[in-house]
């Protein structure tokens, strides 16, 4: 048994989640912030890759108060738990991920076990495979603990592993407009491509603030 | 003066022209295919990159018999003029875009001079630029010899390129519903990123076939 996945990602036109320099670009509007948000605060998870974090250091937290506030009336946490995939524990000790507001999981592999004891004093910490997190076993796990909501927020890295483990079952994609442009721009699935592309079905596209706002269904055959 | 220059080009929902092979990868619907044969018909030429040539050696002609004889009845030729963007003349003398289907304009440099004399007993040959085309002249000979309406349908080294030299209008991108992944993948816009991100303004958004078709005009600063 696994939770229900979802994506959500903004992207330019053209596919980029951000440029060259792999730094945070601001793609999203007020708007799309504000749906952002409430799709937080109605999860159980939120997961990023070790990528993001280092790219980005977000911390993942529901900004808006009256949605945390909603949350602990229904005798939830005030926020969703954050996951970090990261297998060799390269998380800073300083990452805002890692602070005391929200409850942290970092999933990490045998390679990561030497800085087990330190990131320990932060975050749970979970070992799930050798080389890289077995994406598997990570999502039972979550599920086991209670999670039926996992939102996905990047990178392209990780979004690419889960595709191919058949774990993602929606795709929310914001398009902002404009284009980023550029052959080694991160983007929504990097990763290598699939020899045969993973097939989708059209849930809604509306246009949201200046761009446009779209959801898919993954098909997988 | 120069044209109105104009993209379609059809693309994974993650930005992907084709994968990481770079050989065709069918993206569109059926209905994509009618209306992109409909904007070829209305366009007075249509313009791609070596690297497309190179990889799906396309016809670029008009499919449906119907829209080649209004345009004849209109007084053009049965098809627009193919225009390739060829620094080198790198271009296979068994290139369809070589046929006698259609007038053909080869753009090269100073670096393909030893080939003109072969491609000239194909197709125009016309020089502008020393290391790449210089796509500022090329446009403004194309608007010269009476293109208004010009095509650009890739790939996405060409497109970064036109884009730097402000000389695209208009963006129409299918999404087709697929995803194909790959950090190194073709996509929309390659070449190197934008430190700017080139704004845009949506025109339109619906649904067509199982994907989703968009018009985004260019906003320059
Ligand atoms: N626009 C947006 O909405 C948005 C959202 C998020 C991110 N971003 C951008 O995306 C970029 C970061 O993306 P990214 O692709 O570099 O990183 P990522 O997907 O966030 O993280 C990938 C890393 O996770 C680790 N990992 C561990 N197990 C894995 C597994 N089974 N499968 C895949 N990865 C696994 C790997 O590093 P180890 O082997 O070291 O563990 C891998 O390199 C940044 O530029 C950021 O700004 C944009
Ligand atoms: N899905 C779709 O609708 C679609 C449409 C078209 C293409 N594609 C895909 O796109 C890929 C090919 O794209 P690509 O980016 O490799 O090639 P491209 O954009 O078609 O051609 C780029 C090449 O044009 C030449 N060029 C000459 N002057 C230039 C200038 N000023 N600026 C830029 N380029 C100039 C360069 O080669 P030289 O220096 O040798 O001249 C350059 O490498 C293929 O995989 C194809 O399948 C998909």
């Amino acid at each position: 048994m696994k939770p229900f996945v979802f994506v959500n990602i903004a992207s330019s036109i053209d596919g980029k989640i951000s440029d060259e320099s792999r730094k945070q670009v601001r793609i999203s509007c007020r708007e799309d912030f504000q749906r952002v948000d409430r799709l937080r605060a109605f999860s159980d998870a939120i997961m990023v890759g070790i990528g993001t974090v280092l790219s980005d250091d977000p911390s993942l937290t529901v900004k808006d108060e009256r949605l945390r506030y909603e949350r602990v009336q229904a005798g939830k946490d005030e926020n969703p738990i954050r996951v970090v995939v990261d297998s060799r524990l390269r998380i800073p000790l300083n990452a805002k991920i890692l602070d005391d507001r929200a409850r942290t999981i970092v999933a990490t592999t045998e390679k990561g076990l030497e800085r087990v004891k330190l990131i320990e004093e932060r975050a749970e910490v979970v070992v799930f495979g050798r080389e890289k997190v077995d994406l598997r076993l990570l999502c039972e796990y979550l599920y086991k603990i209670g999670v039926r909501r996992l939102m996905v927020e990047g990178g392209g890295t990780l979004i690419n592993s889960l595709l191919r483990e058949k774990m993602i079952d929606e795709f929310n994609i914001y398009y902002g407009n404009m284009i980023i442009g550029g052959r080694n721009s991160p983007t929504v699935v990097d990763g290598e491509s699939f020899a045969d592309p993973v097939r989708l079905e059209l849930i809604s596209c509306q246009k949201l603030g200046e761009g446009i706002f779209t959801r898919w269904r993954v098909v997988y055959r």
